[in-house]
């Protein structure tokens, strides 16, 4: 069975030239086929800014009007994307940026209006995930470099969290390969005390889940990570890992981050 | 041997919401191969001088500082590139959006400095056309549409003007398909009288080019387009026309526009 790692990363590595240079070299040495999914990080913010498109927010959540949906396909699709698209290239990592719409990749509908219009934002549908597509760039030797955009395949491109994009996209690809799902975030992995790097907890499972979360150890945006993290083990991934990105090969190796089993 | 059908469209269709929709449906029905090259539009223009990006002008050229690399980066690899796509995907045409970094697609050098620095604009390399990608993502029945950005595999996206590509594209590929290249502009064809869009001259070879151009008839901006099409014609391309993107079916049966043979 071909093996498969996917990682996302975040914001806070993309911000930072130097550490995406660093994990986009160790990204590129990880044997066997690869994907890379990327969030959207502080550029999108600061030219909403200079541009006046001021994002609303309900309960938290932002709301992606018809201007912060360009402001996102053309930040994550076109910037970001083609910036670690052509320094994957330079290192010899044959790397291919794509979005949901690309190839009908991933297939979504805008998220259920009930009390709250989130906007353009888009929730994956059910088989949404085109693993034909994916498995004929892999085996022709491409990289993927996803972008956290969707499409509802009615002429929308659609803003989606990359979190949920990874974790979708390697459950989807689970059925036929040995996928490995890599979180990058903040911290060296789910800590047990949240002020020290080194408490590292080591495996969490369901059972452990639910007592980090009674404890309030686990809390805020941290629940939906893990709650995705369980989603995908549950789902036939074989490994998923919570760390930091500087320290991928430790994440995939096990050594380092936490474990989720 | 397999057909393709390489269509340039430039930014007089791509900032008229009603004539890109009319052409994408028209283009959605090429029999055989097809691959869209698209370029610029004003887009870009109206969002730089939001940000109070000002393009600087040497000799009638616009300089690709860093700024204007991220801007065109943004608007040609995300916004447009993403608007077409997810258009194309919602009337049933699998298209799949790319640069010339992704998959080493097309790699370019920067434009060699003499007196005038241009930036960040790249000039196709010889045999910089990865055609065994496009053979690939052809062959897989996804339709490429390409934004007018090329890279140099050292790590920089370049600005790279879009009839060339076009170019580019449709004379690598012909080496083994029988390829058709359609540039739609502003009019209905090289007009022998400027001011009388019936006056389409129907076909130009190399000679009458020459004459054309001694009696004033082609000039400026035309005369690299006719030199890009002939060009085409010397290297094995089938079929060169170019006319109006709303004549698009005309032009690809040849009842339309100028046939540059």
């Amino acid at each position: 069975m071909n093996q498969l790692t996917v990682v996302k990363i975040g914001g806070n590595v993309i911000d930072n030239a130097d550490q995406l240079s660093a994990f986009l070299s160790a990204f590129s040495t990880i044997p066997g086929y690869s994907i890379l999914v990327h969030g959207g990080g502080k550029i999108a913010t600061t030219l909403g800014n200079k541009l006046g498109i001021t994002s609303q927010y309900v309960e938290g959540r932002r709301i992606t009007d018809r201007e912060t949906l360009d402001l996102v396909t053309m930040v994550y699709g076109g910037l970001i994307n083609k910036r670690i698209v052509a320094s994957l290239q330079a290192i010899g990592c044959n790397a291919f940026g794509l979005t949901g719409a690309d190839g009908n990749l991933i297939r979504a509908s805008i998220r259920g209006v009930e009390q709250i219009n989130y906007g353009f934002v888009g929730d994956i549908n059910n088989n949404g995930v085109n693993t034909g597509l994916l498995t004929s760039l892999l085996s022709t030797g491409l990289v993927p470099v996803v972008a956290p955009l969707t499409h509802d395949k009615a002429g929308n491109m659609l803003n989606t969290n990359a979190d949920t994009i990874a974790q979708q996209l390697a459950t989807a690809m689970a059925h036929s390969m040995s996928v490995r799902l890599i979180y990058c975030f903040e911290k060296r992995g789910i800590l047990a005390d949240v002020n020290d790097e080194n408490s590292v907890i080591r495996t969490i499972d369901a059972r452990r889940f639910r007592e980090l979360k009674e404890q309030n150890i686990i809390g805020g945006g941290m629940i939906p990570k893990v709650s995705n993290a369980l989603d995908a083990v549950s789902h036939g991934v074989v490994r998923v890992v919570i760390g930091q990105a500087a320290e991928l090969q430790g994440l995939i190796s096990g050594n380092s981050g936490t474990i989720i089993q």
